[in-house]
């Protein structure tokens, strides 16, 4: 596997999306350009700057026409937004974005509540968005939202993911993604869903975690000695789906990056430049996020103020 | 490895001993006794009731002789204490205690805060309290404080822990504990220890970690996966060092207790049981605590409060 003797990590950014999705506070136009912009320059190789989803149930993700134009594109980083449904990807070919998201659920409850359509329709539909992507030569991430354990349906039999992740394949997607949506997922269940999934494709493979029960860095650890060197995180542990409730945060970029950079795995993130957009995005919902490398890295040996060569 | 063979875990619950003696919140004997009495309902195979040291130094483990005479002995529960020299050994001897752990710290510059001693010294102080525990058929675990990474003086070369591992397993101690004290072990440094502990001994090995960067439960898979079934933890996820600033809590025993469930590997702890506790400990230090699971075991199918079983 490539990605084993890389021995690199690859880090999706979703601030932007599932980040200040959820949030009360108002996002401006200004304020999402101003965060993206920021994160561009942290290192990270890909960003996911929004949703093209209905703004009136999701009205933090308006307005992505607009944003995408705006926001400074820099060299070597990819833009990418996640996509529910065909008329979502063709909003993305027509601003020109090179790289979409295309989730589905493996619940079926969580499916009608997240895009009031049935896991048979999302499929159909994404045959057709996907098609239409490849056939542009966009690059298309093909995700499974609760491919683990669902907050309304409990635990997802393993068969229905791998039904799903060859669907997906079979539509021509360039890499998967396993979301643990509600947060809800095991260190054992990563891996064995994992190894599964590595049987089907050698294309990359992705984690999309968030952090409900406190498991959220043990899963990272499982899937990274699985071989999986992908993951989706957001500075701070912002994030949330509008349709899960009880659901906490994404995984803390912060907190991902000083994990395997404490292990000497590279992520190629500077954590000082990710600690001032730690500190917009606390100003910006007005309370102070989870990560918790940034309250010892001043006083701890180790910790990644005290090594320059981290930054 | 029969550890593995078991697959089972075996947690040695703090709350008494390194849970509350860094709170500023006064515990009163009946206190004390009361949380070690409410803990020996949950199904603790063993519970560390405090610490023989001086409380001029650490005030909440006064009146341990009297503590340990008016709790409630549980058949089938281990009662133990930390002692960290002579005197300490000879008073828990006194009172009659089967388990006691000695813990040597592997920083030259905490050992000096911890107990004002040199590792030399603490190390000859240990090998005459250990023989005389080992005399009086007494078990002994032998723990190393810092075995990771001080935060003092950074990560600890490892070949410096395995030379305090053979010294303990010289002495006759029964098992071996690996302290994080600080808190700032990653899973490879704890993977990679095991492994090297693990070729001196066939003897139980049991980890104490704290949650300082958050990384506390991707050690603990880490661990596990390595082969270890022993943990310390503490309800809530009180904890920390008098001596070392910055620290936070131990990992917290009901995420704990829910990881390992979650993945189908008993524990024998009630969660039920261990809530309530939480709720004594909560109204004693006033603030709510750390532990993620309560907050969505009513509301998430898989979650304990919703399978009986689990109970």
């Amino acid at each position: 596997m490539t990605e084993r003797a890389e021995r690199t990590i690859f880090i999706e950014e979703n601030s932007p999306r599932d980040g200040i999705q959820n949030e009360t506070a108002p996002f401006s136009l200004r304020d999402r350009v101003t965060l993206i912009d920021a994160l561009s320059g942290c290192g990270f190789q890909r960003i996911q700057i929004g949703a093209f989803v209905d703004p009136r149930r999701v009205p933090q993700m308006d307005s992505m026409e607009e944003l995408f134009d705006r926001i400074d594109k820099k060299p070597g980083v990819t833009y990418s937004a996640l996509v529910l449904n065909e008329k979502g990807m063709e909003r993305a070919l027509a601003v020109g974005l090179r790289h979409v998201s295309f989730f589905i659920s493996a619940s079926e409850s969580h499916s009608r509540k997240n895009t009031s359509r049935s896991m048979e329709d999302t499929l159909a539909s994404a045959e057709k968005a996907i098609t239409r992507a490849k056939s542009r030569q966009v690059a298309v991430q093909g995700g499974i939202m609760n491919a683990f354990t669902c907050r309304f349906e409990g635990p997802i039999l393993p068969d229905r993911v791998l039904g799903l992740v060859r669907s997906l394949l079979d539509m021509g997607v360039d890499e998967i993604n396993l979301a643990d949506t509600a947060g809800l997922a095991n260190p054992r269940q990563v891996e064995r869903l994992i190894h599964e999934v590595r049987h089907l494709t050698e294309k990359p493979i992705g984690l999309h975690l968030h952090d409900t029960l406190g498991f959220g860095l043990a899963n990272v650890y499982a899937a990274w000695k699985a071989g999986v060197s992908r993951f989706d995180a957001s500075c701070g542990g912002l994030g949330g789906c509008p349709f899960v409730p009880g659901v906490s945060g994404n995984i803390a970029t912060e907190v991902l990056v000083h994990l395997f950079e404490s292990m000497d795995i590279r992520t190629g993130i500077s954590l000082s430049a990710l600690h001032d957009v730690i500190g917009f995005l606390e100003g910006k919902v007005n309370r102070p996020l989870a990560g918790r490398v940034s309250s010892v890295r001043d006083q701890v040996p180790g910790a990644p103020a005290s090594n320059p060569m981290r930054d």
